[in-house]
């Protein structure tokens, strides 16, 4: 694991690193010192690791938690080179949704083509960050919807450090086998009105978590319209459950 | 409106009063002088206005956020007299679910018929209890879940002073109607395996919900099953929109 840089604003410290071949980011509070929760956060399709949706929460849980957050770029996002096979999938895809076929399958069978390679890429993250003595050790939460619903199903369903999760804006068209191996407390995040997930299956992929405690939120409006009162939901979540 | 006794423990004043025929009971902070949030309960099918769900949360409200809570007898529920006609709607349905009748169609459109009386008697209620010094002219919530939802649903509809509501445990059959008329903010709780709602019904009279915000909660288990963490979030709720 190797820092390139660090930078520090209102309280947060964010260290760029690579892991082998992987670019990631690290976000602790300035003054971080000993173990502590460490949520692992998985970007949305076509986003990457400092996206805004992830610095904006990440930011949020190291100054009010006190957590440390990671993120690293999906294969073929963000600072990872071009990924030839992905590239000539996703552009076959976009022509076989052109010509009118259901966009969800198609979705869905990348994403397990993709988990692939990313399930053993964050449980490596995982192992690097939590020998830093201002990480350490800690329960460890997952956060990712979308692209990182469907990477993360298989990553909370393989890793056991993995202590709670919140998903969503996923199906279960790829996961839902990964979903019933899955038995940690799970907050589930649902667009009612998702014009790239079919309701009936976001409903399915909360059906098939194998958790005793999960609870599915869900409101009105697209793929990408989270209201912001579930961040504050999320939180408390995580509270909860990562002590 | 007469009162008809006063008591009061941990900072909670409880008065149990009759409007006109109506058994209730109003909950305040002991100290309570001016106008305040307002949130009327309902309580569930075969319960009464101090069933201990609603005891425990008007309580709640009242320690931790300084709200006025009333809560009054359905008619032929607690202190109010037997109802003929109710009686004997409920024995001929209980006969027909017995010979293997769907048991939801029945229950629909008996709480159809007792809100024909309850929207009227709540509005009154709220007329009575919103003159009093310690109540005043606030904002009003509603909660009901159950019994509570199927006459909570046209009760909402019918009461502009309503400005947020906490349903749920209910199916669109009775009140999907009602439902697209509603406009405040809803939490919605729905329980994944209740054996009283399908299942389907609820996640239809959420869809019916007119409401621009409306976030519907669902967490596994039976009918009676809510989780506590639930109770946290209807705090959070009614403190976001009864300001």
């Amino acid at each position: 694991m190797r820092f390139t840089s660090e930078t520090s604003s209102d309280g947060v410290s964010e260290q760029l690193f690579t892991l082998g071949e992987i670019p990631g980011v690290l976000w602790t509070p300035e003054d971080a010192n000993g173990p502590r929760p460490l949520v692992l956060m998985g970007h949305g399709g076509g986003q990457h690791k400092k996206a805004p949706g992830i610095v904006f929460r990440a930011g949020r849980f190291v100054a009010e938690c006190g957590y440390a957050v990671v993120a690293v770029d999906v294969p073929g996002h963000g600072d990872r080179p071009k990924d030839e096979e992905y590239d000539r999938i996703a552009t076959a895809n976009q022509a076989r949704a052109d010509a009118g076929e259901e966009l969800a399958p198609l979705i869905a069978s990348f994403q397990a083509l993709v988990a692939r390679r990313t399930v053993p890429e964050w449980r490596a993250v995982l192992d690097a960050v939590q020998k830093l003595d201002h990480v350490g050790t800690g329960p460890v939460g997952y956060w990712g919807v979308s692209l990182g619903c469907g990477l993360g199903v298989p990553f909370v369903a393989a890793e056991p450090r993995v202590r709670a999760a919140v998903l969503g804006l996923g199906g279960a068209l790829s996961s839902a086998g990964d979903a019933t191996r899955i038995t940690v407390p799970v907050e589930f995040l649902v667009q009612w009105d998702d014009e790239r997930v079919p309701r009936a299956q976001s409903l399915a992929l909360f059906d098939a978590l194998g958790s005793a405690e999960k609870t599915l939120h869900a409101n009105p409006g697209k793929h990408a319209e989270i209201p912001a009162f579930e961040m504050d939901s999320t939180l408390r979540f995580f509270a909860r459950h990562l002590r």
